[in-house]
């Protein structure tokens, strides 16, 4: 067991080596100051390890242009990238109402992208047949092949624990008969059988998390906040530079923290939870708006809003929201809070008031350095996070020297850029 | 860079065997079951690396009965450990009016410990040379040698960001002069220079949590909510079994979540802080004790709280603080919470008015198989956390392969299992 130096040094070798490819792997294309500054080697020995990954065609040098919205903006021009060739990764979102599909390689480019509406009273197993049909018809359709493929990513609706789905009397997905099998192992097992690779399953609301803190408006951030604002409130939580699901899956539950101790009964087991008066709903009752858009016009010009009652709605509703999210900011001290979900197209007069409200309800040392943002997706957050899982999870996962190093296997015929369609997220 | 199938076997079984020296070290004595469950190594794979282990005198095997109050209680009688010969921690907490010292092996053994008051006033030089002053008359005291400390644990008052203290006008340690240079980096410069080893410095507060999720009342669970009452309401997280520390060192900020929208303002910046409520002033102000001693005696005896004030109280204080701990349980999901710090001694009273209002105010998911407990330890915790972060951060940081494997280096000259001493507190 006792090492001679040489062999010593050999493995901290290997290990840096590691390291490098699973910051690639993890944060996408990188300079080499942001490598040296996350692994703490020195700029000679950071050379000899790109030097060797190089060469092995492991890694690729590319210019800082992103090529997609996927990458981080704001980039030096000459960065390194795992070879964009070495693997393919699939992220599925099964939602309520829509089925969102996205493929990406390890470089972190988005191939292909499509999404599908479904019906709300559909199948766990009926949504997900859709989804796979879905990702057969998009390969189909641009010569993918998923020889290569490593992993998928699903987001599922309600509550997954680590190790498998929480069943939860009026909280699991409504769709859903009573006693039937959990969401999140039915998708599992579906999407596994179909593509005999690993399943990671997580909440969409999570997944979203994870896109946003990598690639939209939390990149850069290694902890980040993200409330979900839709027909319910939802969020995630990446700490540490990981997605946090907390002991039993249940963290992040920012809907349900209470903002009035004497208020209504929740159907959660709570009392005066936030989502009751912040739900998609809730607002455009207290708006008097007839939809989302009705709202944003109220919002937008005076004569729509003649007795500022849409102003002030929405203030309060930023202002029950600020307090939930300066309370858990003094909870878990993230340099960015993100806020997403269709709720969140109202934009600068919500984010004004939760922004000021964080202010006057958290500590000085946890708002002082914060920035309050509306997220950067929209209905593709959740596939794109699904991408994200595969990318992280795989890394960790690996035996040595995994996929991830050497040359790539080969076998798929092609890969196609629909750079258009993933953007505007467009129907089959 | 391609590696012979032999090499990357040998690869894998020695991060296998660095894994398991890992949770040897963050987790103190653990069963073979215990290792392959956290491993998730097969029984065969698990067996030849702790043979190998074994016979390199890395890892000893032990009876399963706890030596010291510092094992977790429960285990199985064989348990695999690091071989304590391996190396010391020094574990120092910096308190305002008290400094704790405490020696331990690499088998979580404390094996001395001691404390001694110091003067609010004192600077945090000369808090630092005292607690200096402390270590040496400990080790002369007991004969042990430090030539085997391999890094050194301190807790100081006050936020501590991962890179060092975050000042902050008003809520810096009111004993510091203006402008006095930040509490943690002082320490931490005069205890590397006076050892000669690396210093971890953290929030002492932080620091109890992580001795209570390792080794007290949180045992066994991987993410801890603790929270500290005392002069002030502070806490600390241990999340994926990681001390939190949140972006900028300000996470666990409980006392600073607002009870009261319109309460009065707090110098942290905030407007009615919990802090201000459940403080040990205002709880023995509110039932019109003297001190802690009295209170409880008016807690025990019907006829020391003929008006039922004082129980009132502390139904009130608790239902304020599950409050605040209910919705920093939907954020973070924990299994455990720990309520620790003087005004914890109160406990059932406190305790259950927290539970209650607890599970009336968090997700049913988030509460149900969440436990609410009282502190295992009292004023030694954060001493003993600044041994758990030496043991845990040394893991980390330690290259391959270091000191952790293979016979020791030797050069000790004694050790003494000075249980009695560690238990009492006693001063020198």
């Amino acid at each position: 067991m006792v090492e001679t130096p040489r062999n010593a040094l050999r493995l901290l070798r290997e290990r840096h080596e590691d390291r490098v490819i699973e910051l690639l792997r993890s944060h996408g294309a990188l300079s080499r100051a942001e490598l040296a500054r996350r692994t703490g080697l020195s700029r000679a020995t950071l050379s000899s390890i790109i030097e060797r990954l190089l060469s092995a065609g492991a890694v690729v040098e590319t210019t800082g242009e992103p090529a997609t919205g996927t990458r981080r903006r704001g980039r030096p021009p000459t960065l390194l990238n795992l070879n964009p060739a070495g693997g393919l990764a699939l992220g599925i979102d099964v939602g309520r109402r829509r089925i969102h599909v996205s493929v990406a390689n390890v470089a972190h480019d988005v191939i292909a992208a499509t999404s599908a509406s479904c019906s709300e009273t559909a199948s766990w197993q009926e949504r997900t047949s859709a989804a796979l049909e879905l990702v057969e018809s998009l390969c189909a359709r641009y010569h993918i092949s998923l020889a290569a493929l490593e992993a998928v990513g699903v987001g599922v609706v309600g509550p997954v624990a680590e190790t498998g789905f929480v069943a939860e009397a009026g909280v699991a997905p409504r769709t859903d008969d009573d006693g039937a099998p959990d969401p999140a192992r039915v998708v599992h097992e579906l999407v596994e059988e179909r593509f005999g690779v690993p399943a990671y399953v997580d909440n969409n609301t999570r997944l979203a998390a994870l896109a946003e803190a990598i690639w939209g408006s939390g990149a850069g951030s290694d902890n980040v906040l993200y409330v979900h604002l839709s027909y319910g409130v939802g969020g995630g939580l990446v700490l540490g530079g990981h997605l946090f699901s907390g002991a039993f899956g249940g963290a992040a539950e920012f809907g349900h923290v209470s903002v009035d101790p004497d208020g209504p009964e929740c159907p959660c087991g709570g009392r005066g939870c936030l989502e009751r008066y912040v739900c998609m709903d809730a607002i455009l009752d207290c708006c008097g708006a007839d939809d989302l858009d009705h709202l944003i016009e109220q919002l937008q010009r005076a004569d729509a809003d003649p007795d500022g009652r849409a102003h002030q709605a929405v203030r309060e509703a930023g202002q029950r929201l600020g307090r939930v999210v300066a309370a858990a900011c003094n909870v878990v001290n993230p340099e960015v809070v993100v806020v997403g979900g269709p709720v969140a197209r109202i934009g600068e007069p919500l984010l004004a008031s939760v922004r000021e409200t964080i202010a006057a309800y958290s500590h000085r040392s946890v708002h002082r350095a914060l920035t309050v943002r509306g997220a950067h997706f929209t209905e593709d957050a959740a596939a794109l996070g699904g991408i994200a899982l595969v990318l992280r999870r795989s890394a960790l996962l690996a035996g040595y020297p995994a996929t991830h190093v050497g040359p790539p296997a080969g076998g798929r015929t092609s890969t196609v850029n629909e750079e258009e369609e993933w953007r505007t997220g467009s129907d089959q």
